[in-house]
This record gives C-alpha cells, structure tokens and sequence, in this order.
C-alpha cells in the first residue's frame, strides 16, 4: 500500500489522554492518513492546536494533526473518511458510534460500550483475530454499511494475550488477577494528584466486571449462526491504582486443564504464533509476548515500552499452591490497551479484506 | 504499674528504620522504660544523637533516647535490662538473640530467624495470644533463663488479623492474597529512589514464603508436649512493592469452610474480641479491626495511621466468582507489623506473668 | 471564653482542601464553634458528609461538621452567624465576601479579591497585627457593618514570617525568592496526576505576582488616615509545583539594610516576640519560627508539620555573593499558609476587640 | 571515519549509573568503539552482564558490552585502548585518572577532581571549546603522553550553556540560580526513596559550590602562557533535589551588561552558533537551545530528552525586579550533563586533531 492510496481516518475524541495516543501512533502510519479530527465538545472547527495541549511527554503534537480543525462528532462533518478511531468517553460514545456505522463508516472503538453486544466482535488480534469476520454479520443484522470493532479494557488486554497459548495448549479453568494499573488509564485530567500521591487506591470503577467478562468473551467462540460464545472459565479480578505513569502491571494465578510444567508454558508463550505477526501488521510488534527470566521482572517501568509499547512481557512463572501457577504480566495501558490496540485491529480488518 | 517500677528495656538495632519505631513507640510507655539501645556496628558507646539521624517523619528523636550511649549488642553490655526489642537484620539477629536469651533475658524480636522455630512463638496478640505460653517449654527445651518471642512478617501481620475471625466463625480454607507493600518494609536506606519513582515492582525477597508459612503458623494451635501445628489452610501469596512511604494494601481473596453471607463476615469482624483490648495493653488499638463500607476504601495514605497505626482497616468484601469472597485490607507496616506488634507482644506477656 | 460563650462561626467553600482545613482546626476550637457550611454550588441543605468527600489525611470528617447542612452563599442563609471564614475560590468570593460584611459579619478571607484593596488588611498576626485597626476605617469608607480581613497566599505568608525579624533588626532592601510548592496548593481537584509525577512545573498562574506584591504589604505599614504603605523593598520571586502533599519551600536570598553576622540573624529569628505568642491565642504555635542547624533542613515532609503546621521552619543560613545572605524556609501551605492563618486572623481580631 | 578504523576506547567506573549512560551513549558510535570496561571495585574479569544489572529504563544492556570482562582500572589492563571515559567516583578519580594520562590515554572525566585543576580544561564544547588546546601545555607541565579532559557538574553545564550566548552578546555581570534536581543526579544506589518521596530536600553536598566556580571557569578565558582566567562575574546556586528521574530544572536570575530587551535575548539564544554543531560532531544535537514560548514550559518530565537529552530547553524569559530577567532552564543530568557531554568532548577533541 503506498502513500498515494493511504486510507483516510479519523479520530473522534481527539483532545482526551487516548485521542492523543491515536494521534501519535497514526503519525506516519504507512497505511492509514489522519485526515479529519473530532470531538464531543464543541470546538467550531478551530485548529488542534489551539483546542487542545499536547500531553504525552516525549512527544510533540504531530504537524500534520496541529492544523486540522477539531469538527463535531457528526459523520456529516467527516465525509471523506472511512475508518474512524473512537477514543470518545463511554457516556456519548453508545449513539455517535453507531451513526458513524450507519452512515458507512468503520468503526474502530476504544469505548466500552458496545465490547459486550452479542454481535459486536471484542478484540486482541493475537488472539481472537478469526471474530472479526463477525462483522458481516453484524452489518446485515443491523442494515448498517459500516461496522463496529472494539478492543478491550485496558486490563483484559495484556491478560488474554498471556492466557490464549496457555489455553491452546492446556485449557485455562480459573483466572484470579490483581492489578496495579497506572494513573492514566484514569484519562485526563484524571486522577487528582493528591488523591494518588504516596497513596495506592483498590476500586477503579467496573475494571473488575470488564475485566472478568471481556476476558471469556475473547477467549471464546464466535461461530456464524452461534455468535459470541464466552469461553468456560472462571475469572475474578481486583484492580488497584497506583502510582505510576504508564503500563498495568497484573499479578496472576491459573488453574490450567492439564498438568503442565514450567518449562511447557514458557515454551507455549515463546513459541506462539500470532496472526498480527504472520500477517506482518504495520503495529504488531515482533514479539507479542516476551519472558523474562529475572526473578523481579516484568516492572512497569522498565518493560513497558517493550515492542514499542505493543509487547506484553511476562515474568515469575512458578507454582501456586491453590490453582496451578503464578506469574506477572505487564502491558502498556494506553498504546497495547488502548489506541495501539484499536489500530491494530483496524490492520486486521484491512488486511483480511473485511471492510 | 506506677513510672516508677516501670521495667528497663533495650532496643537492639536501634538505628534502622524499625529501631526507630520501638524508640518512638517506646518513648513515655506506661510500662516500659527505655534504658539502653545497642546496634550491631561498632559505635564505641557515642550518644545514640551522634550515630544515628532520626528518619522519622512527624516526629523528632525522643530526648530520652538522644543521650543514650550506642552499645554493642552483648548482654554483658546490657545488664539491668529485663526486655530486649531486637530490630536487628537476619544475618546478625540469630546468634544475638539467643546470646541474650541465655543470658536470662525476654527477647522479643521482630527478625525472621526464630519466627518458624518450633520452639518459638510467633505471634500477633489479637489472634493467638495463647501461643505465648509455649515460652516456657522454650526455656526448659533450650536451657535458657530468658526466652525469645517473634512477631510476624509486616504482611502476614494484618492478614491474619483480618482472617482470624474467619477462621473462628466460619473456618478458612484457601487464601490469595497479593500485596501492595510500601517502601518502608525494604527499611534504610532499603530501596533506591531511582528504583521505584514511576515503578511497582512485583518481587520482594523471601516475602511470598514468610506469608505462606506464618499465615499458617499463627493460625494453627499450640499445645503442650505437642507443639506448633500449623493451620490446615492453603496461602498463596504474590508481593508488590509500589512507591508509598508507609501502609501495606492487601487484596485477599479466601474460601471459607462454611456458608457465609456478607453481613455475617463484617459481623464477625466487628464482633471480633480480642485479648489485647480485654486486657487493656497499652498499645492495643481500642479496635483491632475496622471495616469501611465506602467502595473504595482502605486506601494506603488514609487509612494506615488509624488507631496510631496498630489497627488495621478492612473493606470491598464481595463475592469471588472463584473462592468464596474477596476483600482488600490494609496494616502499617513499621508499626503494626513490626515495632509496635513486637511491643505489643512484650505488654502481653508481661499481662499474662511469663516473664 | 467558656464553651458557653464560643462565638458561632460559619465556613465558606467548605467542600474544597481549604474549606476541609477550616473544618478540621475549627473543631474543637476553644473560642469558636462551627455552626454552619456553606457552598458556592448548590447543594440544597443536604448535610455535608452527603456533599463532600472526606480528603485529608489522617483525620476523619468531624462528627460536628458531617450533619450540618450545606446552605447557600448568602447571608440571609446564615443568620446567627458572627464570623465567616472563606475558602471562596477567587471567581466568586469578591460580591459574596463583600455581601456577608455589608450584613454586618466579619468576614475572615483566604481568597485573592481583596487582598491588595486599599481599605482590607492582609495579615500575618505574627508580622502585622497592627494593620487589623484599619477594619474601623474600612467600616466608615464602605458602610459596612461587618469587615473583611483577609489573609496572605500561601508563599507569601512563611516568607513575610521570616523576613519580619530581619527587617525590624537590619531592614530588607532586596528579596529574591524561588519556591518548590507541594500539590495540595492547587486545591481540588487540582493538579492532574499524570501532569506532576516526575515533573516540576516551573509556572503556577499568578503566583510570583502575588508574592511579590503581598509580601511588600505586608511588611509595610498602616496609619489612620494615611491607609498601608508598602514597605521599601524589592521583591523578585520564581514560583514552582513539585510533587509533595503539603509544605511550600523557599530558597531566600535578601539583602539586608545593614551589616549582620549570621548569629546576628539567627538571634534576630530565635528571639522575635511577636503578636499572637503574647496575647497566646489559641492557634498560635509557641513559636512562631525555628531555625535548623542540620544542613539538609528543612525539608518539606520532615518539618512540615512542626507547631501543628503553623511554625515556620528556617535553616542553611549562608552568605550570598550577589545580595547579602542566602536561607531556606517552609510553611504548611493549607495550614499555616490558609486555613489556620486565616483563623489566627480571627483570633487576633477577636482578642484586639475589633469586631 | 570508517567502522574499520574506529578508534577503541574504555570506560572506567562502568558498573555505575554514569557508567551505564556512556555504555549505552557508545553503543553503535560512529567514532568509537567500546572494547574495555573497569570498574575500580574487583570483579576478577566477570563479564559486565555478570557483574552488572541494567538500570536505564528504556533500554537494555547493549550486546556489545554484555560480554565485555570487568577489568581493574589500570592502564596496564587496558592497553590498546585510545580513549578512556571515566565515570569513577570523586574518591578514586585522581589517581586513576592520572595513571591512565601518564600512560598515554587521553581521559575524558565526568569526575569532580581535576574539573578546577589549573592546567585542566573543563569543557562544554558549545560554550568554551577552545579551552581544549589548553591540553598541549598540559601534556608539557605533566609530562604525560596522554591528558584529562573534564566536563562540568550537571547542573552547571545547561546553565553555561544558556549563559554563553547572553555574555557573548551582552555581557553577564550577576547569575543567581535555583535549582529543581532530579535524583538520578545522586548516583546508583543514591538516594534511598524514603529520603524523597513527597519530598524535596534543599542541599546536595558539594553543589553549589561547583556551580558557582565551574560556571565562572567555563565562562573564562584560556590563553597559552596565560592559562584559565575565570569570568568576570559573580554567580550564587541554591541546589535541590526533587522526585524526578532525570533533568534538572533551574530558574535564573541574570544582570546583563548591557540593556537587552526580551526579543534580544530570545535572538541570541536561538542564533546562536556554536562549534559542535558547525563541526556536525556525532553526539551534537541539531540544536544546542531551544526556546519555548508556552508560559510553564520548560518541564522536566516533558522536556528533558529534546535533541536526545543533549539540548537545553529554555523558557519564561521575563524581566527581574532585582537583576536584569529571569528564565528556566531544563538540562538532562546523565546525558548532557554527564556522560553525552563528555563522548562531546572527545569528539570535539579528536575532530580539531587533538589526541
């Protein structure tokens, strides 16, 4: 695909901390052109930077975003586009995605509102890429022209792409997890600075529920005439804020279906093939999952820009005396979780044809 | 006990962030009067203000304990002193601490070395104040005229607190816990700022198997000619270190024996009558437990200092989809799980007339 | 002043961090009594602890203040009362403040409106107690029945303490200041998380202005008839947001009117009798500034709360090669540097039989 | 230069966190070639991945040196060795250092020892780079075949920096700085994370000193026959240390010697010229200083890896009622002020044929 026949995309969104994360990962994209910016706040069209403050350090705000204006969430005001990046807030996003899929448009959202409808697929590509055929189905059902795709929780995320070649390759019967999420998966503004400040918060408002339910969705089927089957596991989850900038860190406990050694599951992470990376999506990273073998590893710190942020490292297997094993996994919250994620989903879709 | 029949004591370790609880806690005790601290390096009998900065924030060193003289950590040293606080690190403690034990006096020790001895009591007074009585076998076992008592890991502390009235009222069968420990626990100068600003770090040496083991030691019974017997429960615990100055979070997830609803759980957590506060000790909490029922609570910076930090805060109970119920707590760790347990324990035996 | 006798007291914009400080000194306090809240949003009478969210610290919402109803900002709301202290942000404090005094209360104010007003007082009682008598002519020139005081930004008020005993013994010609600000001097919410942990903002809006104009005000003088004239000095301050909770640090460098030792300027802090340790009002700290000899001192977590947050601590004295001498001070910004200043005021007014 | 003809150089002091900065810097140099590692604790010629865990988050150990043995620092042990970047500790750095220039080397040290030393240069190439041809005479006066090249204290190098194109186009009489350091500034394992969370600490030993006297050597002249003439200027530091990781924020105060209105000084900085960058030196960055506009910029967090930690971000340029303006400044203390400004050095030193 070369620059002259770039897809053209939008971001709808564009001003919150996950707009931001589109904006930067689609800078450049080989695929995708940023053509249009919206938001949900009116901003009569003045240019991005004016509207918005750049907020990812390391970063500028990309030249080629800065001067676009910041339009309404209409899709009569981004009539070029043909796949739209939702970074919008749960509370608007329900109604403005679905007339964007009315009006013909893919639809790639990072919202939580529609990752459980029964014929909308939820995903990770590296490990549920075969339900995105779903959304044929899905237009026919809903005589849209376009589509809704979602990825998943911040949390789910990182934690189905360390579950699925176990799964494959054991069965996984019980999930419990407890994670230490960074403070921007709160968005922003966000977390106030003295409420996180020498302080660690154990409630993030419905994580638990998302995290326990998009984890058996995406671990499970989805047949045509069957639609999403969850798969037949149990999992229980307790979030935590803590203070760190970036990356969830996720503390995990599995009791697999067969009896498997350490060795068997190590090999199973480091050995699993991934469509995204057979495919050779533009974001997958080369490796979707990586082991270390130090005792005190992952950290968020330190691993969370692994593969560009794309990579889930995973740490300290070893036995646990109630299910079967324990071990840590770490994924960075707003690029794999969040914008990095949708991106890649919208490759996928791409690449197989499916829009 | 009038000040002035008040018992002499000693701390040893005095000039670590644990020992500088004890001489905190020490200072104006109603029982116990500090007459001599000693450390394991050499500071040739110097004022205790000249070889040691006080870390503690919030307060200033006690001008009782600035003008005492550093001594080294022999009982010859130590003479007319009845009780020994040891906060002194495990590859010195064990010799030490038995030295003094000969020597005829009542060590109370908030090192790991003799926690798992089966002769050593190891105990919390809230949960099992009856272990104490095993000293006296300690004596005639060891030939000793003194004895040694342990308190438990900073975070085995709070958890067994919170499971004992489980235990008693229902039984507890499995317990998950994954903790979220501040740097505090690593005492001084213990962790590197460059190690933990924006980081969590999902390992702490030994600290998984400390839970592990006495969770189920002091949950078990004690009995004459028969010994320690652990509790027949399974612990499986995953230890984080996040960047928070005091406060050890917990979130636990246990099965219990019987049928259990929440309100009979938060019952038996408020009904809860322990022995340090129906003896009156002097550093027991006028509550052992609290349980919140805001959603998002306990909260490491807002709950640690309840009942000056010798109290520890409960809240989130709710169902687990895989054992029985999941709950969060929270215990400060240089108090109620060292210094001030250690203390405790001392007001204990002294109430009890074992010493 | 018996309990009997305590004056009834309201709190303005009692659900932000100064309105919560206001609260928690106001209990218990010996001369007032916390008779109702107010808010500039409506809250329909509905008690307090239904409206607002506990956010410090270390303590709980008093019982006294969690049933009381949250009124509106009007005076006609608040009948019975004969002080008002006012944590009103800025945008709206100006006609409410002035609505309350013209109702013939004495309005005690932390906010910016009126503290440059040629007929309001801005007062640091340990500094300039004397400018309190201009409230007589305040109530002549406006019609008031009632008054405002106000008290001084929380940068400008541990500066003025210090610099008071310089000026009266040497004189001050020039004040160059740079602060490190804790977090919680953005209110709340306030400052995002994700915009502070591991950042320094060199900019807080407005500040250094408010430094450099109050601090002049402050030290300079009042006359009947002549009204404040702002003291000879020069003032240049660079105001910065660190990640701390609480405590506002200063690096000083002044030059003096005349020569002075160093022991000339520590005698001058170490003696200074001022106002509030004489007449011993009940929120005066014994002393009202203590000078360090630690060179590392202060520091913002370990001396922050030294007098119960209302002593300013000053150390590392030193010469400086540009203006005469160099110094480090802290004050607690929501204690000393509002809500407890702001309630000195009072007491220092009530104690001068000026209202 | 060819990769064949790479000249091969050491690093000395490498197990550290300046270590590490040179290690990772030297990895793929286009000049250099990193064959020897020492460190002047013994660790018999362990490979460096033995010996040494990675500490730069954002990156891991370079292959290259993983294997590298640990040598002991001495010459003898380092024999083909051209170059030696010493990243030694003040207490060892004299000796060593001398040993290697006497056997021939030529030193580029980040060490505290020679930087005042009268035949030493101490060099920010944008700002003195002619004082290197001081080390001819060096070379002489020594008798050694090699020479010691310093570069400056972290915080005194971005604040010469800025400096530089203010006295070449005004003259700079006065210089009061403050400064917000990070805590990477103290080492590894330096500053214990109790000492700095919800902290800042107003003294860092040593400091202030050196940037009062380094800036005024940098800022002087170096004439043969004459040797280093400081400038004629007066500069007083105040040093801090805050909780970031890396860069040093400074605000500054300057009396210039001429009137320059804001425009001017903004035009100085931003035309200025300076050898590295002329010379296309490998390690220079595209520009030395960046001037930003936004009124709270420049950030520590957000701008410190502008022109991959080698530029200096400069902001808030207004005027000072007591000296001439004030502005910040934002330096990163391991790159540029420590280990990419001493690789600067040297190829500052190889390119005008030097060595």
């Amino acid at each position: 695909m070369d620059a002259q026949s770039r897809i053209p995309v939008a971001v709808l969104g564009a001003t919150g901390m996950v707009g931001q994360r589109f904006i930067e990962l689609l800078s450049g994209h080989p695929w995708f052109e940023l053509v249009a910016l919206a938001a949900s706040d009116s901003h009569g069209g003045r240019p991005y930077a004016e509207v918005s403050r750049w907020r990812l350090p390391g970063s500028e705000m990309p030249a080629s975003a800065a001067g676009l204006p910041v339009l309404p969430c209409r899709p009569g005001a981004l009539l070029d586009v043909k796949i739209v990046f939702s970074a919008l807030p749960g509370k608007v996003a329900g109604d403005i995605e679905a007339d964007f899929a009315r009006a013909g448009m893919a639809v790639f959202s990072n919202a939580k509102n529609y990752r459980m409808a029964p014929d909308v697929p939820l995903i990770v590509p590296e490990v549920n890429a075969d339900h995105a055929a779903s959304i044929v189905q899905q237009r026919k059902l809903r005589g849209w022209r376009g589509s809704i795709v979602t990825n998943a929780n911040c949390s789910a995320t990182p934690l189905v792409m360390a579950l699925k070649p176990l799964q494959q390759a054991f069965g996984v019967r019980k999930v419990m997890v407890t994670t230490l999420q960074a403070i921007s998966g709160a968005g922003y503004p966000g977390l106030p600075s003295y409420d996180i400040l020498d302080n660690a918060i154990p409630f993030i408002g419905g994580e638990e529920e998302k995290v326990e339910q998009e984890t058996r969705k995406m671990l499970g089927t989805w047949e045509e005439g069957q639609g999403f089957t969850g798969a037949p596991m149990v999992v229980s989850a307790q979030c935590n804020r803590v203070a760190t900038r970036e990356g969830h860190l996720e503390c995990v406990s599995v009791e697999l279906g067969t009896h498997a050694s350490e060795e068997d599951i190590i090999a199973a992470w480091e050995h699993y093939k991934a469509e995204p990376q057979q495919l050779q999506l533009p974001s997958a990273p080369e490796h979707a999952l990586v082991y270390r073998t130090e005792p005190d590893r992952p950290q968020t710190l330190r691993d969370r820009d692994t593969g560009r942020g794309m990579t889930v490292t995973i740490g300290r297997l070893r036995p646990c005396p109630i299910l079967s094993h324990k071990f840590v996994l770490l994924g960075h919250n707003t690029i794999r979780g969040a914008a990095g994620g949708s991106i890649l989903n919208a490759e996928l879709c791409v690449s197989k044809g499916l829009l």
